[in-house]
C-alpha cells in the first residue's frame, strides 16, 4: 500500500541534498518538521518548515544531546495507525510519515583516532531513536538515513505525487536497521579498543548458494564484503558455468602468486598449488612454459594470466582440433580481458569459465582464518626477501635477481613443505621447472620437485633431439632451488647435488644452519639466505 | 569517581533478579523508577516505586510502544552533570542515575522462525534509547544490560554503600554498546532474509596478540567466539610456550581427525597434514603405531589423543634418556588429561606444549573462509560414505567395517588429492600406514602414499628380521588403499596392483569410471565406491 507522506521530520548531520527532499516533499503539500543544524540550512535556501520544538513542546537542550527525544515525536512516529488512532487523536499526537536522519560520523573520528571525550560526544542518541522508531513502523513510516538513496526516493515521490509504496518502505527499513548496527558495531568496537580489548566484527552480504562446497555433499555460498583493498570481489564471468567452490579458492591463490609479476605471466593451479607458473615476452610464451611446468597436472586445471588473452594465446588450448585428446581440458582462464577472436574460439569449450578481473597491484591488509570457535588473523605474507645473504664459498653464478624473486613468489604460493625450482629460458623468460608441495617432511618435497624437473627436461630434450641427461645437467646447472623454509637437515642438499642443482635459496634459521651449509661447500654448491620464511599451510 | 545511585529506572524483559537489585538500591536510599511488567512485580514484591507516568508526564501508550521515550527521561539520563545541571533544574529535569534494563527478545523469536509481524512486534525502541542515552552518559550514569552482572553491582553497591566506579560505568557502557550492535545486528540479518537477501554478521572479541602468524615476518592474532558447537573455544595450557599460529591450525586439524573414533586413537599432524594415525586398545599403542606411520615426518609434529595421557605413553617420548637423538621431539601434544606421572615426564622438555581439551562429538554447522573480498561458507564435511558399492568382480576381502571408517577419515583430513593407505594389525588395531598428500595429481599422492608404505613395512619386516618384500606383499595384500576423489585414469591403478594392494575404495564420478574398473579387474584388484568425495584444500 502506498502511503501519502503529509508530514515528515528532516534531521541530517551529512546535509548533502536535503534541501533537494524538502523541495519535493513541499510540492506534494507535505509538512516538514526540522531540528537546529538541518533548519538553519531549509531556512536560508526559503524552505518554510516547522521547528521541532513546537512538535516536542521542549527546547533543544543540552548542547544539543537532546533536541528531537520526546513523547510527541516517538508517538507520532510508532503508533499503528490500523489500531492506535483514536489514542493517538486523544493525546493530541500527530502521525510523522518519514523521517530523512543520518547520524553523527562516528566512524570518522574513530578512524582518525580521536579521544574518548570526543568519540562520546559524536555517539548520536536522538538519530538512532527516530530511524528505529520510524523502521519499527515501517509499515505506515519510510525512513532515509543515507543521502544516496535521495535520488530514487525523490523519483518515487514524483511518480507518485507524494506517496511511497511498501516494498520502498520494507527497503529503507532494512537498511535502516543495517545502519544501526553498524552504528553501534562501530561504537562498541572503539569502546573494547578503549578498554584494551581486541574485537572484530565481520559483515557479509548478498550471499548466493554455490552448487556446491568442497564436495557436492556440502551446501556452500558465497557472500560479499564491501571492502576497498578486496581481491576478488569484482569479476565479470563472460561465459560458461558459475565459478565453483573450489575454482573461487583457487583463483584466490592464482592472483596472490601473479601479483608482483610485472612482465606477462601465467600461472596454473590445482589443488589450490600452482603447478605451472611463468614470467615471459608474451601471454603465450607464458602459458606455454607454465604449461610445461608440469602437463599432466594442468588437465582440469585454473588458468591465470595477466595481460589480455589474444587469439595466439587462445589457440594454444586446441579447442577445435577434431581429435579430442589433443584438446587441453581446463576448469577456468582468467584475465584482464579477453580479445574478441579469443572468446570466439574458447567458447567452443561449452563448461569453461572465462573470467575478467582486474588485476591490481599487492594488497595490504589483514587475511582471516575462522577454524573452530576461533579467528585467526595475520598480516599478509607480502616481503618475498630481505635481501640475500651469500653462506658458501661457491657463489651463485648465473641466478639473475628477477628468476630470484620469481622463484621466491613461487615458493611462498606453494603450500609448505614448499620447494620450487626455477630456471632462465633462452628467451629470458622465467619458468617453474618442478615443484614440490604439501609434504610433512622437506626431503619429500625436495625429491617431488627434483622429480618434475627430471620428467619436464627428458622430455624438452627428446622433443628437441638432445641427449636427455646431458640436457638435464645442463638446465640444472643454470637453475634456482627456492626452498620456503630452512632445511632441517643436510640430506636434502644431497638430493639437489646428486640431480645437479648448483643454486640454492632459502631463508635459513635451522639448528643445523651449519651442517646444512658445511654439506653445501662440501659438495660445492652455492647456498644463500634469504631471511624470510614463507610457510603456507 | 564513584557515582551515589540515587535514581534509577528499571525497565526489563527478563526479569531474573531484578527484585534483588531493587532491594539493594532501596536499601542505600535510592529512588526506584520503574514501568509497567516490571512494575507490577515490583509491587506485589512490596517494593516501593514511582511510575515511569509520573516522569515522563505521559501515560504509557500505543500497546506498550511508548513507555519511557520522553524528554524527561531522555534529559535525565544524557545532561552533563558538570555543564548542565543550571539547564537541567530550569526545565525541572532530575538526573536519573542508572538504567536497569534489557531489550524484547528478538533473536528468540528470530530463531523460532516467526512471521514478519511478531519480529517487528519484538523490536524494542524504548528500551534500546534508555540503554544508549545511559551508556553515552557513563561518565554519570550506569547501565546494567544483563541479569548476569547483577550480582557484581550488588557487590559493587553493597561494598561502597550505593555507589558505583567510573571503572565499573565504563565496563557497562562498553558492555551497552556491544548488546545494542548485537541486538540491531540481529534485527538487520532477519530483515535482510525476510527481503530474500542473506547475510552474515560474525563476532570475535578477547583477540590477543600471538608471537606471530604463519611465518615470523607476519603479525598475528586469535579471536573469540562464543559459539556453542565450537571445537577450539575451550582449551587449557599446561605448559609450554603459548600456542603459534600454525599450531592451532594443526590442532583444528587433528582434532576433527579424532572425532569419530571411539576407540583409542592418536592423530601426528604436520604441516596441517595427517601424516600419523591409529586406533588401538590404548593411547600407548595408538601412539606407536601413528609414530610409526612417518617416524621422520614425526619430529616437530603436534600429536593429538583421544583419552588420557599415562605415564606409559610419556614414556614413549623418552625425553629422559640422556642421549638427545633418542629423544622423541614434538611441539604439542593435546589430550583431554594427563596423569600426574606423565606431566612430570613430559616436563622435561620445557618447550613442550601440553593443552588439555575435551574432545567432544562430530561438530554440526558451517565453516567459514575468507578469501579477498568475499567470504565462503559451507556445512561440515562430516558424512562418511554412503555405503559400499563393490565395482569389481573380486570382492573386498579381510576388509573389516572399522577399517573402512577408518581409512575413510583419514582420507577425509588428508589434502587432496589424498590418498591413505591403512591395515589392520594383529592385535587388530587399525593404523595408517602411508599416505600422499596436496599433489596437483593423483598418480602421485598414489606414488607417495605407496612409497611410504614400503619404507614402513621394510623396516618393520627388519626390525622382526622378516623377509622385507614377502611382508611388504603380505601386508600390502591386507591393506585397504582409500582415494578422496575419483582416479580419472587407470594409471594409479596399476600402479597400486605393482605394489600388492588388493583393496581399494573410492567415491566414484569419472567419466572414465568403466575404464578404471576394467583395470582393476584385468588385475584382480577389488574396487568399492563409496559415493562421497571428501576433497579438502
Amino acid at each position: 500500500m502506498q502511503i501519502q507522506i503529509k508530514r515528515a521530520l528532516l534531521s541530517v548531520s551529512d546535509k548533502t541534498a536535503i534541501v533537494q527532499i524538502a523541495e519535493v516533499l513541499l510540492q506534494y503539500g507535505c509538512e516538514i518538521i526540522s531540528t537546529g543544524g538541518t533548519g538553519a540550512l531549509l531556512e536560508s535556501s526559503g524552505i518554510k518548515f516547522t521547528r521541532i520544538e513546537e512538535i516536542t513542546g521542549n527546547p533543544e537542550c543540552f548542547g544539543g544531546r537532546v533536541k528531537t527525544i520526546s513523547f510527541n515525536v516517538a508517538g507520532g512516529l510508532l503508533f499503528d495507525r490500523d489500531k492506535d488512532s483514536a489514542e493517538a487523536e486523544k493525546l493530541g499526537i500527530q502521525p510523522i510519515d518519514m523521517v530523512v536522519c543520518n547520524l553523527y560520523p562516528f566512524n570518522t573520528f574513530r578512524e582518525a583516532g580521536a579521544e574518548l571525550e570526543t568519540l562520546i560526544e559524536n555517539i548520536d542518541i536522538g538519530g538512532v531513536t527516530l530511524i528505529r522508531a520510524a523502521a519499527k513502523n515501517f509499515k505506515h513510516v519510510s525512513v532515509v538515513t543515507d543521502p544516496a538513496l535521495y535520488p530514487q526516493i525523490i523519483d518515487e515521490l514524483e511518480q507518485s505525487r507524494g506517496k511511497i509504496s511498501y516494498e520502498t518502505r520494507f527497503c529503507l527499513m532494512r537498511e535502516a536497521f543495517n545502519h544501526t548496527a553498524d552504528y553501534d558495531s562501530g561504537i562498541a568496537l572503539a569502546m573494547d579498543e578503549k578498554h584494551g580489548i581486541d574485537s572484530v566484527r565481520l559483515h557479509f552480504t548478498e550471499g548466493t548458494p554455490l552448487r556446491y562446497g568442497e564436495n557436492p555433499h556440502q551446501k556452500a555460498w558465497v557472500y560479499k564484503k564491501s571492502e576497498n583493498n578486496a581481491v576478488l570481489r569484482g569479476y565479470r564471468s563472460l561465459q560458461g558455468k558459475e565459478l565453483s567452490y573450489n575454482n573461487l579458492v583457487d583463483i584466490s591463490s592464482a592472483i596472490e602468486c601473479l601479483k608482483n609479476q610485472s612482465r606477462p605471466s601465467c600461472v596454473i593451479v590445482k589443488h589450490n598449488n600452482p603447478c605451472g607458473f611463468a614470467s615471459a615476452s608474451s601471454i603465450k610464451e607464458a602459458l606455454n612454459l607454465a604449461w610445461e611446468s608440469d602437463p599432466i597436472s594442468a588437465f582440469g586445471s585454473i588458468i591465470a594470466v595477466n595481460r589480455s588473452v589474444d587469439l595466439a594465446t587462445a589457440e594454444f588450448f586446441n579447442f577445435e582440433n577434431p581429435d579430442r585428446t589433443k584438446r587441453k581440458f581446463v576448469e577456468v582462464i582468467i584475465a584482464p580481458s579477453f580479445d574478441n577472436e579469443a572468446i570466439q574460439i574458447l567458447s567452443s569449450s561449452k563448461n569453461l569459465r572465462l573470467i575478467e578481473h582486474f588485476f591490481g597491484k599487492s594488497t595490504r591488509g589483514l587475511e582471516y582464518r575462522i577454524i573452530d570457535g576461533i579467528m585467526l588473523s595475520q598480516e599478509r605474507d607480502e616481503e618475498l626477501s630481505k635481501g640475500l645473504d651469500l653462506k658458501t664459498n661457491e657463489p651463485l653464478d648465473d641466478v639473475s635477481e628477477d628468476l630470484i624473486a620469481f622463484g621466491i613468489a613461487a615458493a611462498r604460493q606453494i603450500k609448505s613443505n614448499a620447494i620450487a625450482v626455477v630456471r632462465k629460458t633462452e628467451t629470458g623468460a622465467l619458468q617453474l621447472l618442478g615443484m614440490g608441495a604439501g609434504q610433512p617432511n622437506r626431503l619429500e618435497s625436495t625429491h617431488l620437485a627434483l622429480s618434475r624437473c627430471r620428467s619436464n627436461l627428458y622430455r624438452e630434450a627428446s622433443e628437441k633431439n638432445l641427449c636427455c641427461e646431458d640436457h638435464f645437467r645442463f638446465e640444472m646447472r643454470k637453475a634456482l632451488l627456492v626452498s620456503d623454509a630452512f632445511f632441517p637437515f643436510p640430506d636434502s642438499i644431497e638430493e639437489c647435488a646428486i640431480s645437479g642443482i648448483k643454486n640454492i635459496i632459502q631463508p635459513g634459521g635451522s639448528l643445523r644452519d651449519s651442517e646444512v651449509i658445511q654439506m653445501c661447500n662440501k659438495l660445492k654448491l652455492a647456498m644463500a639466505f634469504s631471511g624470510i620464511r614463507h610457510f603456507k599451510h
